[in-house]
């Protein structure tokens, strides 16, 4: 029997198939985990102080190096803990190993403080869940959740692991499984969509997921222009390539209203690693399909098919040139003056972006003009909020940052959802990543202001006010930053802001900028 | 039909009830009841930053009102991040009234960027689920989920509440269900318990839950004193009322090793609304089951008995007299100078606890000693980490606030827990809530230092131990606390601390201490 535990063969297992970093927060049931990072010096253990901040780490990471990280929770309380994160990785299909320690196997039976049924908590962001149970075979089962968790499309791959399982002796390690390519797609399909494309129906190009990087952008542009169609993008990418160089793509609107409004008149909606759009949440009297009546929708690819491939098909068919692609000009919005707003600190986002950067957008309503001011700037990833459940955006610029050591990462904040997994900023501070994070301070959840009306409620009264005002005490991001080791800054002018955000990109390293404006709701 | 909406017949009912306050981090799923708060006055809506503070705090506020809060939730991720602190109401039994609000009715279909199986993540902590699907409805689904979550025992009872169910008029105000009663104990059971302690074997009386209130205590001291038994209470109170004037109760040791040797000798145990005792955790070639081989083990009353009246029934058939309780005598610590350690903190505390006070418990480590120097304290409420999933301390702080507006409470928080819902400073800060917060800050996950040689792992590596440290970068709680709104101070020497502390006790409202200590372990 082997001598090696089987948290020993496990983490091994996982660096053999590629998973090199595991963001964590562990308990007692995972001391035998975190004993063995020291015997497999390949494994990069990153402590966060909240598990919320190790699963949108996760999520980050992976979005950035196309391969998953491991996260190491501490039983059903830990896994609810990070759940909110997992929900946004499983929207986006974002890979990630999700190892959930358990109290021992015989254990269990006592019903301890900590017990529950994690199983259940994890159904909810899982469809691959396996127990861990014995030494011997947990590095096989290491080496499954990998292979599940890559897909594609990826997913949320759960591993449960008991105490005994990773202390006892005899754990072997797992072989890497063969990775699934992503399905070619039937050139059938792709001749049927080039004729209907051909033909001079009103077509629209609704591409997302996989297909949002250079070669997937370039085809479907090639082929929207080549015939006329329309072409969109989902409304939240999980990684957008754009800037100048690259073909820009419009975004269906967060607003049903002016989503519907942009699908106008399609009578045939392509797919293409997208869903038929729907309304992100329900209005009294207004639709939740927002397809376009007696629109025909096709599907071109799936989440786990070959997206790119079949984009470039489709481009060759209709025979667009291979110089057909609108390319976004560079361009850089003028510096802001005078009184900060949102619209102001967007525009110097603009201006200001350093060419390779990350930016993880949680901006919510003070960020709505980010992405219209940055067209131009340098070529850039975007990466957005998928599963729309707040408190995303510094952990997935973490792990980003993680991911990516030589790049700029900015995380844009609202005072509202960055609240919920703030402890992002040690673990930023730790690791010295290079992270600059924006707060958008306006006071209140404004969105929620917005929402209000928009479902049709009653004038709000000051009860109602009151739970979507955030200034009783005023949230003060700066100090908050320094407690949790991030150098901070306030600016209230927009010259201020100019000033902090150009010294936060020429420096390496953390730091947060707290930009104090009105809202824009 | 009424005009009334469904989520205003909701919240009428709830009133109704008794369950006049709300804990709430809503999202726009939930603004019609947002916006029905205004036509119900009695309903307190109070805001939470993080769903897990809101959870806490319903938690702390049950413990003290005797009557459940209820709380307001975002759908899956909402309910995910308020999971872990209704796992602890569910450990003790505490009612909590948790509406999660989810899409419309009609929209789940759709798989919206937020739609998840809420049901799945719902039965981790809610043996009571129900959806409430129509108007008319869901107030006698309210009154239900009252009755429910009242037991006894209490409970988490979710109800699931579609954005329809609360737009839609025709909401019925639902009638208060009848409150159950405690199952009186038979008398035949204590009688031959009676005959058993009164007959010369060496009995122990573990007791809790329900019965660590004076009226139990001073029975099963009576009871204990009289036959010789011992007398504990389980490890983790719900709630225990204790001080000068009330009986002294020795509560079974958090480690098993002191645990086994609290139970030395007994040959049966009598359980009265506790558990056999079990470990905490498992730990390699140690017990999991901590009753003493050959003991037998009695239940005198479960969670849903009258567990006090069983304990009166008892101590009558014993004979003992109606003045056998032992009563703790008043008695202050000295006051600690010097260098400030976590045993200074505590002996602090005792020394100037003021009468009446509530303490949520949380201090893990360097808390060990605060029970021995509060003991002889005027009286006061102790509150504990019921399942262990911690981020517990202030979010009960801040619900046992709401209760009890004219009690002094003190949250005891340690730097590695107290960041999983730090966000409950600043609710404390815009309710005014009289909470003062000490967070002992050693620097480490210390419990973890102490849990990773207890189970046995191998001496720690540094990527081991760097996972288990909070030093780099230093958590700095008097700068988070006053970005939050809540004024703090920092403590390095006992004096300071003292002084603090003084003041802090002083004053009305929400303070923070920081008391920079050595780690215990």
């Amino acid at each position: 029997m082997s001598d090696m535990n089987g948290a020993q063969a496990l983490i091994r297992t996982l660096v053999d198939c590629g998973v090199d970093t595991c963001f964590m927060n562990p308990g007692t049931s995972e001391m035998h985990f975190v004993a063995a990072l020291d015997h497999v010096p390949e494994m990069r253990g990153i402590l966060a102080l909240f598990e919320g901040v190790a699963t949108g780490a996760a999520d980050g990471y992976a979005r950035m190096a196309g391969k998953p990280a491991s996260v190491l929770l501490h039983l059903g309380p830990g896994l609810g803990n990070g759940l909110a994160n997992l929900h946004n990785a499983r929207k986006g299909n974002v890979p990630v190993v999700n190892i959930v320690g358990d109290h021992a196997t015989y254990h269990k039976a006592y019903d301890a403080q900590l017990e529950s049924d994690i199983e259940t908590v994890a159904h909810n962001v899982s469809s691959w869940i396996r127990w861990g149970t014995t030494p011997d075979a947990v590095g096989g089962d290491a080496a499954d959740a990998v292979a599940a968790a890559m897909g594609p499309p990826g997913q949320v791959a759960t591993l449960i692991l008991p105490a005994d399982t990773s202390w006892l002796p005899g754990g072997e390690v797992g072989a890497p499984k063969p990775l699934q390519e992503r399905m070619p797609v039937d050139s059938g399909a792709v001749d049927e969509l080039a004729a209907l494309l051909a033909g001079g129906a009103k077509c629209t190009l609704l591409i997302g997921g996989s297909s949002l990087r250079e070669d997937g952008l370039v085809a479907a542009s090639r082929a929207a222009n080549h015939t006329g169609a329309k072409l969109l993008s989902e409304t939240f990418p999980t990684r957008l390539e754009r800037g100048a160089g690259l073909p820009p793509i419009e975004r269906l609107a967060y607003l049903a209203e002016f989503a519907q409004h942009q699908l106008g008149e399609t009578e045939h909606l392509i797919l293409v690693d997208a869903k038929a759009p729907v309304s992100f949440f329900a209005y009294p009297g207004k639709a939740s399909y927002l397809v376009p009546e007696g629109c025909e929708v096709h599907v071109l690819a799936g989440p786990g098919d070959d997206a790119i491939g079949a984009l470039q098909a489709l481009a060759a068919a209709v025979g667009a040139p291979a110089d057909a692609a609108t390319l976004q000009p560079a361009h850089r919005p003028d510096l802001p003056t005078g009184p900060l707003t949102a619209d102001g600190v967007c525009s110097a986002l603009g201006a200001l972006l350093p060419e390779g950067a990350i930016v993880s957008d949680e901006g919510n309503t003070s960020g709505l003009f980010a992405p219209m001011h940055t067209a131009g700037a340098p070529r850039h990833d975007w990466l957005t909020l998928t599963g729309g459940a707040i408190g995303q955006g510094l952990p997935v610029a973490l792990g980003a940052a993680v991911a990516c050591p030589d790049r700029k990462v900015v995380a844009l904040g609202s005072d509202g959802s960055a609240l919920y997994t703030i402890q992002a900023l040690w673990t930023m501070a730790r690791e010295d990543l290079d992270v600059v994070t924006i707060i958008f301070n306006n006071g209140s959840y404004a969105v929620l202001n917005m929402e209000l009306n928009r479902v049709g409620a009653e004038a709000p009264g000051p009860k109602a006010k009151e739970m979507l005002d955030l200034h009783r005490p005023d949230l003060d991001f700066v100090a908050i930053a320094g407690g949790l080791g991030v150098k901070a800054t306030r600016a209230t002018t927009a010259e201020e802001f100019v000033d902090q955000l150009r010294a936060a990109f020429a420096e390496r390293g953390p730091r947060l900028i707290e930009a104090i404006v009105p809202s824009v709701i």
